[in-house]
């Protein structure tokens, strides 16, 4: 007689949902097993720099996971809640947004950790992440904007901000981050003639006192050595407190100006998961020993959600429970498939138990630290170890002959710099510090701002006419609805006259917008007529254009 | 004594433009060239379907325009105008959107044409088109999630137009693009355990009786028939005649449901050269057989972008013209050059003439069809052919290896199906036919929508407690602002009425919109007490969440 078989979700598609996934499978007979993930492909975390370094290309750190896991039910899907007690997890999916509920025996939940900078005004809006594979493309793309821009950049201070490059915590992925990115610079530069490496401005800043917490001490005293050598100015025991667009300030009260801010700080809980109502621990899921979650039956949790005990009686000790390390998840990941096969066969539980074999961390410019078995390696070897490493890691054939490939002609050639952009948002919050220029006289202006928090001021002087204008425009109140009559006016000078929070809206939505919408239309046109005059010149050399292509009525 | 050197403004970074720049900087000592556009890398057009069908990355398909033009400068920016009298080019760059004159001797026009599909209502919004790279990239993320969602879709009319693929226009782009989707899908199923190779349905649709016009008919018959053995449906002699979110309408009248429509026709003016006020014929500048602009000197046009003469006194007949196809592109470039560097050493210039070597095309699934020379050659031999020659087109030899590596590759290794997608625009135009149901029951509603054109109906039947609510929607009128008080409540059923186009908002934008601005938050929260009533219950089994990160105030 066939034994029912169990319906096993998992949700999340990192290392520890992926290889407990894997291991299941080989209990095929026993479980039906489906994994649920916003992405089709699981994401090779720690070749996200080297994405960001244009060495390799950014398929190649990830790999599909109909790919990896042959024969299990994939769904990508973005997960709404969970029901413990109709043991449903409810999913939306595709261009029908229809809830769907989806019945579980077992439920894994392997979201990991978001960023959360929330503690740090300005960061959310203004810094670039590491964590998923559009943030190193972005981040690619970022730094190649600027040096174009900086190539044909006739203001110093212009030039000086978009040389500037601050990476923020230096943990394994801001050291790697930092060294790639610096290596991408110093290559890439041939194509600009205009630019000097000695305008290159790389920053890396620590909280700490020193870079590489989990590596041995010398071997970061050797890494910071290293990252010196290559002009990355490191800086450690120094928290950072806020940032701009245009600016990053630490918690010494410094003020770096700098258009590129990557952080790679600030662990959070996963939205999910905060919503479920578990016993939490510093942003975690607390489970047993078995990674069974506390409290509940048939729920798992594993990877950097789930804290995990190591010990009997752990104490209010990170070092107590296993650490959030891809080489922790993928244990973790097998034990809890083990576990999970063990409670239905009736057999006993195994305790989650690992010591770590060792890290790597690469440097750039083919020089690595490593300690392996407890073996401390540094330069060009540890760099080919940590290369090979990863190399025997990667899922696929072809993906491993394809980063092969890439490396050996990343030896001759330099970066690709082609620079793929993606869509603008349509909308974003913009910080700006006391004393800021938020717009200045000759500028296009291209979007619509609205006052969050804060005071801006405008004024505008037209040198032909002497006629001259000001306003103060404060939380509610808004600028750049002219662009709704004459598309890209030039502008007058808008200042922050503290420190300040805008919505921007970008001129073709807002301009979508107003026109379908009647009741906005009318109010834009009384609110213009009544603030600068139905007559008013606005500025010296109004420029107008239509670039709008509107749909075909 | 050094004589003063000419200042050479190329705008256009294309076949034409890059050919051009490049053979002008031989004459370094004679010329200052700059070349300015909106991308820093040149696309390699004919590798576009390639990208599309994820046989080679997308950056193998581009140039970086500082590495092919070494010594000459180059500004990613965009043209905003032309002043002929003053003998400026206004462009716009960077973060700073301040307009930047830049003076020239002589103006080389080279920007193509734009895709212009207004003649069909519903295409320039629907359809996904094959010009640039990111054209390309969406059009493979696109098919890969319809094939994820048709994998988990539980309605057979929902997965049908999932299944269903159109490509309009059957000329080279048309043709190499249906053959290599389609392989791409059929290569890819058997990641999709849950679709049969028989619910897959390609479309290629042609307004002319034949596909290939610039091939010999028997080739391409032969190119008929493959692609009919692969499946492909091809049908001649249909002209297409509109298009909405789920289906594309012939002009016999038939509909096809579809969630893929691939335009590959319609040919405009690029927005800028539309707007300079020359002389221009079927959407292209007339030139003299020197390529000078007629009427203005200094000015040249090259490219697509030209309409270049190849007889001393044309009639009104496009074969008396040089066609629109990269190999006369590259000719007319480097002719341009050469008359040019005459006319500064006050030599002879003389007039373009070239007659086509012959043409390729891919059919997918190692066949191609090949005239070279009057040599007609087809199936495998013309596949090697087409390889070949566009491996020794390509520039850099990294390049050249990653394309091979991936191309030997290919032949063992199933696509890659990782399926990296870009931001959603914060706002989109969709169009209805009269009948289609807009949303529907137990959806969650995930943005704004204002009526443009046409009339919606939304009914709302609550079987609890037998409400029953219903109202029409007329241009200007808007529905869904109810994400304002709740987000993502399910819906009731919206039907159109008769044909009509949509303005919808993004769920995020709007609410950041609404939220800044406290007048349109008023007017909503008064809008929808007046409209539904303050204690209407919308609807069985409403929904909340709330997702949104808002900054950090």
């Amino acid at each position: 007689m066939p034994v029912e078989k169990k319906k096993v979700l998992v949700i999340g598609g990192g290392f520890g949902g992926v290889f407990a996934a894997k291991k299941l499978a080989s209990g095929k007979d026993r479980f039906d097993v489906e994994l649920i993930n916003n992405n089709n492909y699981f994401v090779f975390q720690p070749l996200l720099p080297e994405v960001a370094a244009a060495t390799i290309h950014s398929s190649d750190a990830v790999a599909p996971l109909r790919l990896l896991l042959r024969g299990i039910q994939i769904r990508q899907a973005e997960v709404m809640g969970v029901d413990f007690d109709k043991k449903t997890v409810t999913v939306v999916q595709g261009f029908r947004r229809v809830p769907v509920d989806l019945p579980y025996d077992e439920l894994i939940i392997a979201l990991g950790m978001s960023v959360d900078l929330k503690r740090f005004p300005g960061l959310p809006e203004h810094a670039l992440t590491m964590k998923s594979l559009s943030d190193a493309h972005r981040l690619r793309t970022h730094v190649i904007s600027c040096l174009e821009m900086a190539d044909v950049a006739k203001e110093p201070d212009l030039k000086r901000e978009l040389l500037t490059f601050v990476v923020v915590g230096a943990g394994f992925t801001g050291v790697e981050t930092v060294a790639e990115v610096n290596d991408l610079i110093h290559r890439a530069l041939k194509y600009y003639p205009n630019i000097k490496h000695e305008e290159i401005k790389v920053y890396l800043i620590e909280y700490a006192n020193r870079i590489l917490p989990t590596f041995p001490a010398d071997l970061a005293e050797y890494a910071t050595k290293r990252l010196r050598m290559q002009g990355i100015e490191v800086k450690t025991g120094i928290g950072t407190k806020s940032a701009t667009s245009t600016a990053v300030e630490l918690a010494n009260g410094s003020v770096i100006p700098t258009r590129t801010i990557v952080a790679t700080i600030g662990n959070g809980p996963h939205r999910l998961v905060e919503s479920l109502n578990l016993g939490m621990q510093w942003g975690r899921i607390k489970t047993d020993r078995f990674m069974r979650v506390l409290g509940h039956d048939g729920i798992w949790a594993v990877g950097d959600a789930a804290l995990i005990p190591l010990v009997e009686q752990p104490a209010e000790d990170p070092m107590h429970y296993a650490p959030q390390t891809a080489q922790f998840a993928v244990r973790e990941g097998r034990q809890l498939a083990d576990n999970l096969i063990a409670k239905v066969k009736g057999e006993e539980l195994k305790p989650f138990a690992y010591t770590s074999k060792g890290s790597l961390a690469s440097l750039g410019m083919s020089k690595a630290v490593a300690e392996v078995y407890g073996i401390k390696v540094s330069g060009f070897l540890a760099w080919l170890l940590w290369r090979g490493f990863y190399l025997s890691f990667l899922p696929g054939f072809a993906t491993k002959v394809r980063v092969l490939v890439n490396w050996i002609l990343n030896v001759f050639v330099p970066p690709n710099i082609a620079l793929v952009q993606s869509a603008m948002p349509g909308t974003r919050y913009i910080h700006y510090r006391k004393g800021d220029k938020v717009l200045e006289p000759g500028m296009l202006i291209d979007g619509f701002y609205t006052v969050v928090k804060g005071e801006l001021k405008l004024t505008i002087d037209n040198l032909e006419t002497e006629e001259h204008f000001e306003r103060t425009f404060g939380p509610g109140e808004h600028f750049g609805e002219r662009v709704l009559l004459k598309s890209s006016l030039r502008t007058g000078l808008v200042v922050a006259r503290e420190d300040s929070i805008v919505l921007w809206i970008s001129q073709r939505d807002f301009m979508r917008f107003a026109r379908a919408f009647p009741f906005l239309d009318t109010y834009f046109k009384d609110y213009i007529d009544r603030t600068f005059g139905p007559d008013m010149i606005f500025a010296p050399g109004s420029a107008e254009r239509s670039h709008e292509i509107e749909p075909t009525h």
